[in-house]
């Protein structure tokens, strides 16, 4: 199976590290390839810079379809373009912070979401409402470190570790999720140093890893996104894209 | 007091009519000023659609600040690109279907959209939630006539009508709200129509008429939205736009 | 245009105050008349003086009908007498607490209300459900100072900021909302103060003020409350009023 | 135990009739007293004939606590100052709606109230809410007989029966609720006539009845109102009460 | 009237006490019986606990009905097997946790539940839900003493009060509730040591008293639990029972 | 990897079935093994059924750990159990109906539960409460097969196919799925028949499929249920188990 993972940013490098990332959950016979985009913004964080991403998101996920892959993942947890795209393709495209609302959910009673600047909890507020899944939401918390800063692993995974160990003390989180795929990889090494701090038992949630899970389980049982929801766009003209 | 409405589609020949349209409820003093987007989609019916009308849809949102206007008004139920604006200007930033949903529930117990196509009933869905009324939404429905259509202004009003009293008889409306921009300056030929079925006393709402209203309200009184909610977005590089 | 407010209350020297606050926000061709009720309490503060004033409050917008105003306030944020009254005339009755709900959802992701004292939570509570804004609402504070010893404007002011600031820092309100029509004028101030604080760009909304805007704009399109929801009552016996 | 029954209207003609609809269902050391008000509408079909008859209701309850009662029950599906009442009073002030509400829900999943008129839909509706039961109500229909034409029993048997029907056969109620306290004493033969539609199962409430019963018990071990959501109103001067 | 309890535990030590704390606030001619059940747990704790407890606890329902009892409660604020013995009886089957979540809900605007142990959270916020008082509900809270260690009478009440005056103070609570029925009997002590902590006014709610009142006026009414919830078990071979 | 289905009745014959259906959507490297329950009913249609079933499953949930198992499957729409077994092992525990209506909400606005029978809508409305998906239901229907006759497939399908075009039609569904496992495999040829009736695009979850899909990932990428939600219980005695 091939899936292909969108960077909705601008800054190639990022796509290594994506590609390693998301290739690390992926079954063996999965293949993962990884595209940036060409037009937009250097990362996202705010719905500016989300409205500058999608279109160029939606024509790489045509791109996909075009070059036969069995699924998409978009490497962003505001799930930018996902909507827009789903009207144009036929293949599952999936967001992380969807999917991982939801298995949060089945997974505990509440759950709190870790992201990176305080700014962004209305959107998340928004997304989880969204979903249905408002009284399922202990909290959301803020590591305060811009995206384009997350390379300090350390820092970050000491900053995640703070506001999770808080998050099920004070806030009463049954399961934590992080709120920004670039915090990828950290799932392990959180879950192993809240037990160290005598919090056992609690499922840490990488939404890249579990984007890849669900883009295969949907692909391999071959369900998609409705039509009734997601209709094909009427034809028009469109300038300028 | 100058308001800037921005027509979030291509076809330049609606600038005249939302002049005029958007000038008729205005006072006295408040200039009504109008621009269509350079790059994006002939129509709006859909995200894809929205998604490629946004960037332009912004871009003149920030030009209308620098002309100095007091408040921009987006004219599409859609709402597009209001949210990433207010991020970018200090101005009010008005969608005349948050503004509609609001006012409506001021109105009455429950309220009605009549909208143009059933396939844009999830966004309205979604977005009555999104305002946090959807306890007071009685239906949504449609006159199933596409935007590029609605100069058939005699078959649109039959149309309105048909849905409106329905909405009141079968789903319980005590207010109806047109669900497309398209729609304006039939409200009160629809009111008028249904008094003639017996059913009066139940408002009918035009957004458009709504936006310049509260965009003159707010300007006047020196509000606009919140910088919490919709932070500046940090600098960054950005191609393509 | 001519808009009536009802001062709710016995105390006839609230009346120039009054007055002075509902036309300053006024457009110059509105013309503002203030009459307060004969029977009833001297101030409301519990639902027990609601009920006391409503009857004498109902009559006073009958009158005020009679006399050809467009719409009339009830310069009151437990919104006294306005469904009653709703029911027996058809020009708008405005309550500042309803308007006010709604435009502070309109302006920010969550807002809170800076209200008198801490019994009258429960009241506020229960009216933003009836509003449907639950969701939007952070928290609700208040000042602890009486109705009737609200002249002291520099200890109001003060104890306004103080409870601002902790709403905002503490509870993350995104919009601040008087919670009494008595801290009419303090806007401004309020956000000044804020801003010496550290806190900008959050919106501070007076409800009177708000409520002179959307009675001007509904009544300048000609929109009124729904007969649906208030219907006239049947005719019958009355005996003491 | 002593209760007193305050009948919400100036028709005294409906006090010997509550009298002998109150005492049935209470125990024989039960001792029911009815009291109509004396100032008033003569009857309750709006939220403007409930203004007008909630002073003299909250008077009357005040003297039935110096009466020495240990309950008092509001004649009346608005519960009209019942609120009110609870902050002047110490003993329990029942209103038959909102025990109503809470023991259907108690007895099964969904619950219809059938209604005089479909003019008080919103207000059950609100009612139904406030209580915090929206998910557990099937609908609300109304037999459209006003209430002081409510004596022709047999024609009112005869539409509530129809309507009960519906409700399980069309809304999926499982428990039905009479909606107005006229309709005292027919929940016997509303279920007698259904089980002979093939419907049984279905319990049919009476609120007068349960509010005889919860009115015994929170008297009987002890429990009142909350004086946090009902706290006595600060002294102040009142005039014309 | 005969009213039989049912002590969901294998340990027949609790059914004297049972019988005297049920017995306490039942009326002179009601006569209450208990029983505890034979296979099952030592006690609630866990949804495990609660799982092996229910077939016995059904059976004893069963047993009760043939023993001509009007009604039956289950003591335990869990609300073992009463959903499905509704299903196989006709008699009411009164869940202490259920009426007292509405009765709470009655008599002020919010209201605590003071459990046994913070691991029982979850369950009660899910049953407060199922209920539909989720809105209504300030906080739940724990003295975190083990079910078999509740005999410190001295220690409980010192850890209830200390509790519910956190939920009165910190919560907003403006009612209190016991979370476990072996808390039975300290309601009043309760009220009165918050009284000389400054806090009057504030119902305490003992569950077990309001089941026996509960089940004394459904069955006195002749009301029971809707069919059409709880249909009877389509006959079927069954193993084990 | 392993996975066990545990089948919650005492009908042997369902084994063979369960694991040809399980076994079908499973990769290549899942090996699923099936028990059915040795205590308890021929099929679950009820709440009492449920009851008698969950000990025994509970039972072999617990022996699947120890066989070594990577994740347990209970073949049944109302996962029994599932709660129960998560607080005594450390393995994924998945319900199909919990994980299909969160996936249904995944893929799409709304979506129609078609279940066995009408009397099952109580408890399927409540588990999607539960689940915190109630705005996203369209509809609940029923094919009104008893689960013990539902091998005559071809009148299964025509039922299934008949609700579902309804659920789009009428309802507004944009998702199906089933609600009872015994009508697995079944999924493609409803979808097929609903296109030649003019319905595409509307994706049919079959529960047990996805719940194998589920329990794959979730086994893959080590997450398991919160021990914060389902805590081991404390040790007691327990008495026939």
């Amino acid at each position: 199976m091939k899936i292909r993972v969108i960077v909705p940013v601008i800054t190639k490098e990022f796509e290594a590290e994506a590609l390693r990332e998301y290739s690390a959950p992926a079954r063996p016979d999965t293949e993962i390839s990884v595209v940036s985009i060409d037009r937009g913004p250097a990362s996202i964080e705010s719905s500016y810079d989300e409205a500058l991403a999608v279109p160029d998101v939606v024509a790489k996920i045509v791109q996909a379809e075009k070059d036969g892959v069995s699924a998409v993942i978009v490497d962003c947890m505001a799930d930018p373009g996902v909507e827009a795209a789903r009207e144009v393709v036929s293949i599952p495209v999936v967001g992380p912070a969807e999917v991982s609302y939801h298995v949060a959910a089945m997974l505990g009673h509440k759950f709190s979401v870790i992201t990176i600047l305080d700014t962004l909890a209305p959107v998340i507020d928004h997304n989880v409402a969204k979903a249905g899944l408002t009284a399922r939401l202990a909290s959301i918390r803020a590591v305060n470190i811009p995206v384009l800063k997350l390379d300090d692993r350390k820092a970050l995974l000491n900053a995640l570790v703070e506001q999770s160990v808080k998050a099920v003390r004070e806030d009463g989180a049954h399961v934590i999720m992080f709120g920004c795929t670039g915090m990828v990889g950290l799932s392990q090494a959180v879950e192993h140093r809240m037990r160290r701090e005598g919090i056992s038992g609690v499922p840490v949630i990488d939404p890249p890893v579990l984007a890849v899970k669900i883009a295969e389980a949907l692909a391999e049982v071959g369900l998609t996104h409705s039509k009734r929801t997601y209709p094909a766009p009427p034809a028009k003209e469109i300038v300028g894209y």
